[in-house]
């Protein structure tokens, strides 16, 4: 039996859905919406679908943009000589937000995952290939300090091993203001492998 | 400066606004929707507005429901002399779900609370009573166990004294299966001092 009315259970379930959503917050998040003035249910509804409906991948660096080509990749002011390569657009808002690069990017819009089946051809490197025919000086390698993010970032270094591109990988280690105690290993030793002169 | 695309930019920031959601899980939701197939991004996206445009409250018992009456109020196989006052639907489901009760509910759409300015007539309390001059013989209060849904229970009991109908408050103590080592002094000394024989 349903103990919400029909269009409840259907917001219900639609909600838990969602990822990190489970029954009970999408039963608090449901009723708090039933709650709201309709005009903000009505932005919230239309926000949802126009972001939806206006997103596509920049022509570029495939990036999620609701324009035929990002404002990064549009703009005269960024260095188009380095491309950084990310995993998806959060990772590439990550970086803007430093305000200190000012290269381009290249969004793989995920990482190389053969036990997810997730082969080279099912991200953009094909993208990026042909990219590296223009101009380029050097493409970093900012893919995730994870198994995928590692192996992704291998396996491009491999694909311009000949091309005369610099390939340069971002550094891991010890976070910035983190506690060594709380570090786990694998960072530790990585921080001590990639140790600098001062 | 946005590092999004103005139509995620306007969907991050609406999810924002949802309880529990904040800035990261904002994101993170926003590109799980642009992810989505579009159509069930329209499911969700209607379910939000449907949900919310049908809402309206029960004439009877004010829980929320998209009909004019909810249906335990319509049921004939429910006891209408039995009501049971709960602060809102959430809690009515609860009731509903053990399968046990078979009165009808009242629902305040919340609870007296002076230090948020909600007094007893922002709370449909003056519908309860329109209802309790009908023939009713019991009502349960199943406010919450807060001090907000205690006094709203103690001000309900007192406003229904010399009316003869009985009143009755849902028990408070340790919860079944509850180890007393974690339960909170209160509730131990509520569970002690309702303590019935064996």
């Amino acid at each position: 039996m349903d103990y919400y009315s029909k269009t409840t259970t259907k917001l219900i379930a639609e909600l838990g859905h969602l990822p990190g959503i489970g029954q009970k917050s999408a039963q608090r998040l449901a009723f708090h919406i039933l709650h709201m003035p309709e005009e903000q249910v009505r932005e919230l509804s239309s926000a949802i679908l126009d972001a939806r409906t206006s997103a596509r991948f920049c022509r570029e660096c495939c990036t999620l943009t609701d324009e035929d080509i990002c404002p990064i990749c549009a703009s005269d002011k960024r260095d188009h000589k380095t491309i950084m390569v990310v995993e998806d657009t959060r990772d590439l808002v990550a970086y803007e937000k430093t305000g200190q690069y000012n290269g381009v990017y290249h969004v793989l819009q995920g990482a190389i995952n053969p036990m997810q089946g997730i082969n080279p051809t099912d991200i953009r490197l094909k993208e990026l290939m042909i990219r590296l025919q223009g101009d380029v000086d050097e493409v970093i390698l900012a893919t995730n300090s994870t198994l995928e993010g590692e192996a992704t970032a291998m396996y491009i270094s491999k694909l311009l091993k000949d091309t005369g591109i610099r390939v340069t990988r971002i550094a891991s280690g010890v976070p910035v203001g983190g506690d060594l105690e709380y570090v786990d290993e694998v960072t530790l030793l990585k921080a001590l492998e990639n140790r600098t002169e001062l």
